[in-house]
């Protein structure tokens, strides 16, 4: 079960062209494309004919063409072509989900279409913004997405899955102060002179000790934003706010694909205090080794989940706070989509 | 659910010898063998005594010997030894299936025995004549039968799957003459003045426009005859009756493995107007590459299918007249084998 | 359904180590560690915070470390650190499973831990009798335990399984003795002057007819004991107390992974009447490559019973005598485990 009236990331903007992408979202076969002149799309993937996959078909100037009997339909998922016959029942037509490109992203709501407000999508404008150096990814996860976004949830995980890459002592013990607020739960932490992450020292070319910060924000159901830094220690001021620091403005974006897969974006638009922008690479590459990391326990868990017998529940500590609570606010949304709220209520 | 009481090709006459051939048809375990003196058999593959695979066993003189504790079985499924005892209880047998060897191809009965009538079997005798030049083949599909039933019974999909091979643009608007009958349906349509397809111009060595012909039979369950050709246009009379055509002889013969997979013989007799029988092999080739074509959209078509929600209903167009009429007419011989008749009415 | 009330071999004590090893059985994810001073433990593979499997995870002096959160267990299953907290709530812990190391085997008890009484567990002294030269092996069976112990207890498939390895003629005509007690039952076979199995004879250079002999053991509900042994032949008394035999102390011990799928540990000592026991390299190959004619027909059966429909029901010959009786007293103790006896009972 998923909350469908949400903007899911569909896909990277780069990844949808005039060749159809297939991609399974919430359970439902999505297929994604772009005429030569018009905008990226989103239909079912299943012609509304004899279900053959429309991601098999050609995109033409108007539309996309089924491959199996030449059905085509418009990119707002009317049938404008059978051929072999010249009527054209209005009923012959596939869904269309509402998509928007927006700082090289593409946003899909798999809910109620009159629900779709393009203001809910969360801003991840450091991911086109030329004075970001951006290093990005994509994980395909044989795991549903609350066990990633436990994962996002509980950086004390930081000390024990990622010795070598985001590793730090002190993360257990550093209980973030969480704030929910309507739309998700924002987290703040601050660790002062302490060692730097190897990735904050390799990213930052910090040599003595640091103070560190996150600034995170879970935006419901299943965006991560996190502000992370780190500035040589030592000076007054909040440390995200003072100069010299390294700054690395993380989104984790979650989409379900089936109940036991998922779709993990990421971007990672970064400042370096000492200006060398090449150093993005290896930024890039020590988040993709770091995520492996994570893909690696967490698909292990995702298998001993299920075979776990229903009636043994997990056992709570302290560091479960921030996503014990996501996790009732998403069973809210859900029950909330059960009985759905009226549009417009009446006076 | 399928069709039981039907002849439905098992094999081709020249799979099967003294070494046993394991056969999953209509769901159940078949072994196919001969003894070096009789005819080709068909046993359930499954030793009464603990289950094993007969087809792992050995054929000797006088039947099959069950390679785990060494029971034999004669060629009818009767037990004729039991090692370490003298007495054989009379239930100790597996079942036989009716088998006739027919033209080069093996039929099965996989339904009551009593009804097995082999004038019921399609004459495929082109298919061991001299005089027609043949090429064979098969394909192990994941697919439910009545897909690649679907498929031959609309031709319209010619035009978009086989565009290399078979493709004809005028299949989507040459509706078939269709006519039904007790066993079947029949099928007739001409395009007169066309473009040859790619495989017709290549095996008939045809250099201008021809006249196209199907003259097809479906045969329930599960056998599609095609006769088609081409023959230089312009002259008078039917074109299947003009001489210097180009005839292909075609069946495909369907026998479900699985719900969900299925075997798919064909046989390709053909006589070609230049008399040149060497065109035999590319025709051949020619068929394999379409109907690997066929088999690439139809395998996707299942998994879509088996994933689309049940309530949703495929939308029909007015070439599905031919497959919508053979799916009812299957529905009618499922619902009887439910409610048999008998075979001897009281008087 | 399992028999878990007993010993079963969870693995070789060479497997142990401070490398966590993952097994599982009886359908439950165990681990088992040794920490660098403590003996072999078995603890559930689930950590009961988040469900990662503690196998993943690392051994320090104390205990294991799971690798996601850092929660630490003792040897015993109880929870004795939590990172990020100071209280450890009792109910933090992990299922500790009773673990025995005997003879080279590590046994381990998955049903009520106060009847694990180590004298049940069988005699396999001969596996670490420096006089008893040992081959050894596992294999990881694709079918239900039963299956397995069916073959062990009818000899008679090794005619016809085991051609080239432990084939002997006589086999299926040579019905042993049975004799069942409280924990299984006896079986006992002669066969005089016989010629030897391809393996006897290599094992023990015998070159012309032996008496061979079978003194087995089924003990409940999986572990098979074969002392097996040939003698030339001629002389007076009992095969298996005259001099100058080959002497082989086989042990098959069985553990159902899950309902599909088994551990099959075995071992076997040997003596031989040349004294060069450097024969015993080929006895291992030998066993090994009979076990795997075995393993090939009984995980075709495994899936013949699978496919095939429940009301059909498997016919017995007289050689399934031992099988059955096994089978039936395998059937009592499911029963009894289902309404247990109390451990004391009242006056």
């Amino acid at each position: 079960m998923f909350v469908r009236n949400a903007w899911y990331v569909a896909a990277f903007v780069h990844e949808c062209s005039e060749r159809p992408l297939a991609r399974t979202i919430l359970g439902e076969p999505v297929v994604l494309f772009r005429t030569p002149s018009g905008p990226c799309v989103a239909l079912q993937d299943r012609c509304c004919h004899r279900f053959a996959p429309l991601s098999m078909g050609d995109v033409e100037a108007d539309g996309i063409r089924c491959r199996y009997h030449g059905m085509k339909f418009s990119p707002q998922g009317a049938c404008i072509e059978i051929p072999g016959q010249s009527v054209i029942p209005p009923k012959m037509c596939v869904q269309s989900f509402p998509l928007v490109e927006r700082h090289g992203l593409l946003w899909i709501w798999m809910g109620e279409a009159q629900r779709a407000d393009p203001e809910l999508i969360v801003d991840v404008h450091w991911n086109d913004d030329p004075a970001w150096p951006t290093a990005r990814g994509y994980i395909h996860y044989k795991a549903n997405y609350q066990l990633i976004a436990d994962n996002l949830l509980d950086f004390s995980h930081l000390t024990y899955v990622h010795r070598t890459t985001l590793a730090n002592a002190a993360f257990p013990n550093s209980h973030p102060q969480i704030t929910p607020f309507e739309r998700g739960i924002r987290l703040v932490r601050e660790i002062r002179d302490c060692e730097a992450s190897p990735l904050h020292a390799m990213a930052g070319r910090f040599e003595g000790k640091v103070d560190f910060w996150n600034r995170q924000v879970w935006w419901l159901p299943s965006v991560f934003e996190n502000w992370a830094g780190s500035v040589p220690t030592g000076a007054e001021g909040a440390p995200h706010e003072r100069p010299g620091g390294l700054h690395l403005r993380h989104f984790s974006l979650l989409t379900p694909e089936t109940e036991k897969t998922s779709h993990y974006f990421w971007v990672q638009p970064c400042q370096f205090p000492h200006g060398d922008n090449s150093v993005i690479e290896q930024v890039g590459q020590g988040i993709a080794k770091a995520f492996a990391e994570d893909n690696w326990i967490i698909e292990a868990q995702q298998k001993s989940w299920e075979a776990c017998p229903p009636e043994i529940q997990p056992l709570s500590v302290r560091n479960d706070a921030a996503l014990g609570r996501v996790r009732f606010m998403i069973n809210e949304l859900l029950k909330q989509e059960q009985t759905p709220a009226p549009l417009h209520s009446a006076a």
